[in-house]
Formats: structure tokens, sequence, C-alpha cells
């Protein structure tokens, strides 16, 4: 079995994804983002996504009750999205959600401190949290069945509160519970790169005792990116694909070793 | 294994059908609406909700390919407010489009006719359809490991388009699929009402011979609640029980005969 999780680019060629998925060999578990039409139905809203600065620097998204809400309709709407692209491709997708049969079950965290100019906050309307915990099970019996899971935001607490995690992170935590040694990363970029945004500045080959080198010098996204990947393999996985998912055969490129190969 | 279906309306007690579900004895698949909700948030996204009417009288909701993905955003949020409820009464739902896995099949109406002052206009851009086949093997799967599908629109086409159709139709078919001889149909009325909407002419037996005679002073969604119930008796269902979603014990009181009962 393999991981495959793109991230929420607009460029990205889903249908090339999912022709590159029908043909593989391996049983897949598929995981999606959508945050930048998250971001353009939150502004449509009236309720354009805020960002927060932690104490330490950390940039990341603030989620209330509103914004979890306009998250679930988006992120929702574009894994319909993916289904049907699935579809067409005659791969039996089963759209889910995180939350749906407790697939992905999560701590939230009870607050967060942002800091806007040298004052600290404490903001408690937050509907965030970590993925400790995978219905393997349920995502076993759909694969065994010759469906392919593909899941996204929200997740959801012991106690059935919806929450939003972070999908880099949440597929180091599925390879755990799955057993998986090989994750496919895709996004809109050719891979890491040395030198950000120059896209000729690939680098093809990285060795995961590496990666925190290179997490001082990442930016934004690409910041939790290599955290996923440090957990991953902590996790047990073996090697991860990162790979471009705006070209012809992304899922393939990847694999062949066209864009990041880490191990 | 029973059919329950709820309609979309905004003063359902949601926590209450969930209490009432997870006390019942028998197995249960689980369908939602959310039509009241649709219609508030295409009016925030600058889309309102038309309404065309038929050459022949009937009116329903124009599904145009804006209009789909509000409701896809819609119902799934929805969807995933049931989950919600559902896991904090400690019932491990998995909420599901009809898309996923193929649960609810359909054809894809090419055109509709719509009729305006006199003139006849044909209309292409329509995303709405009929379901035809149940995928029963997914959803005796899911129900078999003791997960509750909690499933909602859309539907898709065998070529993977994502289309709306009526769930009171459905559950007509699902139940056919499923071999289900017992269906629960909540709504925000204390069941068929003869004099409409004075909630104390309240009708408790209605013969399956008799709905036709209903049929003509029936008004909106009660139309297609009584259709869809003529459907099920067609397709070996035994017994229908209707009653009201607003209360404490929405699916307890509907089976203990407190609404309507047809058969």
């Amino acid at each position: 079995m393999i991981i495959i999780k793109v991230g929420g680019g607009i460029s990205t060629n889903k249908a090339a994804i999912a022709r590159d998925i029908k043909g593989l060999d391996e049983t897949v578990v598929f995981v999606h983002g959508a945050s930048k039409t998250r971001d353009v139905l939150a502004k449509k809203l009236n309720h354009p996504t805020k960002r927060i600065t932690s104490p330490s620097g950390q940039v990341s998204v603030l989620t209330d009750k509103k914004a979890l809400e306009i998250l679930i309709m988006n992120y929702s709407l574009i894994n319909k999205e993916w289904v049907s692209i699935f579809q067409k491709e005659e791969v039996n997708a089963i759209g889910l959600s995180g939350a749906d049969g407790k697939i992905w079950e999560g701590v939230r965290k009870k607050y967060i401190v942002s800091k806007e100019g040298g004052r600290e906050k404490l903001i408690k309307d937050t509907w965030t949290g970590k993925v400790t915990k995978v219905n393997s099970k349920v995502l076993k019996m759909l694969v065994g069945k010759d469906l392919l899971p593909v899941i996204t935001q929200p997740a959801i607490t012991s106690i059935g509160e919806l929450i939003n995690t972070d999908n880099d992170r949440n597929i180091a935590v599925m390879a755990k519970a799955l057993d998986v040694e090989k994750l496919v990363v895709l996004f809109e970029a050719p891979g890491l790169l040395a030198d950000f945004p120059n896209e000729k500045s690939l680098v093809k080959n990285v060795k995961k005792e590496d990666l925190d080198g290179y997490l001082d010098t990442a930016r934004g996204t690409m910041k939790k990116k290599i955290l996923g990947a440090k957990e991953a393999f902590q996790a047990g996985v073996k090697v991860i694909y990162w790979g471009d998912s705006r070209i012809d055969n992304p899922v393939n490129f990847a694999l062949e070793g066209k864009g990041t190969i880490i191990r």
C-alpha cells in the first residue's frame, strides 16, 4: 500500500493524477488539500482567511467556528470533484473526511496564542488540532473492496468535535497505522528547491538525516512538509517521493525520481 | 434493516434523532437533506436558488453548475454536522454523498423545460437526474462493521457527473436494493395533514392504495414524499412511518405511530 497526498493548489492536474493512480499496481490511500480555493470562498463569504503569528514566529491559519464551516464546505466540494474525476477514470473512489468513521481522530488545541505588534493574545475560538489515532480497520476494509479512499479535512475529536488538522502530518500518522513504507507527496513545484522559488534549483536526493538542515531555510508550507516527512520516517516510512502536481504524469514521474526522493 | 430519512429543515432536532437511532435494535441507513440552509448559502454567494415551473405546472429547483457547487458545499457541511452529532452519541457515523463508492448511481436529465409567462424555454445547464442503481455491497459492508452510513446529495452518473437527485425517491430505490421493508421519514410537521398547514388535521393511518387521493391536494415537497412513498411500496416496502423531526423523540414517536403510518 502507498499513501499519495496532493496539495490544495489550483494548478493541480487532477485528471493526470487520477490516470496515474489507475495504472498503479499497488493499492492506494489518497489524501488531498484545498487551501487555495478555501481562501477564495472565505473572501466571498466576507470571512477572509486570517493568519496569525505565534510568539515563536510561526504563521498559521486561524480556524474560528465560521472559518471551520467554510473550510468544511470547500474541502468537501473539492473532495467530490476528486471523486468525480476518479469515477470518470473508472476508479471507484469513496470521498471521506477524517471525521467519517473516525478515520482521523485527534485532539483539539484548547487555545492558541497570537502575537501582534508586541502584544500576546489568547484565542479560544479555535478549531484545530492534531490527529493521534487512525481507524485503519475502516481504511483496510475499503481498500480491500477495491475502493479508493479519498480523504480530506476535517478530523474529529473523541467527543465529536470537528477540527482542522495538517495533512502533511496526518499522512505520517496514517503510514504508521497502515504499515505503509512509501509516500508520494505532490505540490506546485518540481520538488524540494535549494533556492526557492527557482525551479532549476531542484534537489533530487535528500537523506532523511539532512532534513533538519533544510528546515531552517524552508518557507511557509514547505516547513510543514519537512516536519511531516521527519515524522513519517519516525513512523517507519522508508522512502518519500516529492513531485510536481501540475505536470502530465505527476505520480509516475515522482515515483521515477524526477522530483525529490528522500530516504 | 431500516432506512431513516430526515428533511432539510432548520428546526430539526438532530441530537434527539441521533439518540433515538442509538437506541434502536435494528441496523440503520440514514439519509438527510439540507435544502433550507442551501437557500441561505446560495443567497450569500449571490446565486439565489431559482425555481422553475414545468409546462405541466410542477415547480422545481434549477440546478445549474454554480447551484450544484453550492448544493454540494452546503449538503456536505450539514452531513459533517450530522456525523459530529452522531459521534457525540458514540454512534460511529460515516458521512457519504451518493457519489462516493457510486452508492447512488443515476441518469442525468439532458435538459429541462421551463414555462415563463406563456413561453417555453429549454435549459441545458442542469445537473439533476434520477438514481437508478444503488451500491448495496458497500452499504451492507459498512453496516456490517457497525458503521452508520449518513448519506446525502449529490449522486453520480455512470460517466462521473455529479447530479442532484431527490431523497424521497432515492430511499425507494435503496429499499429495493437493500431489501428494506420499513422506512421512517421525518420532516417539520406531525405527519400527513388533511388540512395543510393545520397541524391538528393529522391523518394517523393511510392505506397505500389511498396515496393517490392525497396527491391531488398535496403541496410542494409533500407531493414528492407521496410519490416517493408510492415508489417505495412498489419496491417492496411494507410500512412507512412519517413523523415530526422537531420533537424530543422523533424516531421513536414515528415508530410508535404518533405520526402517520402508511401501509
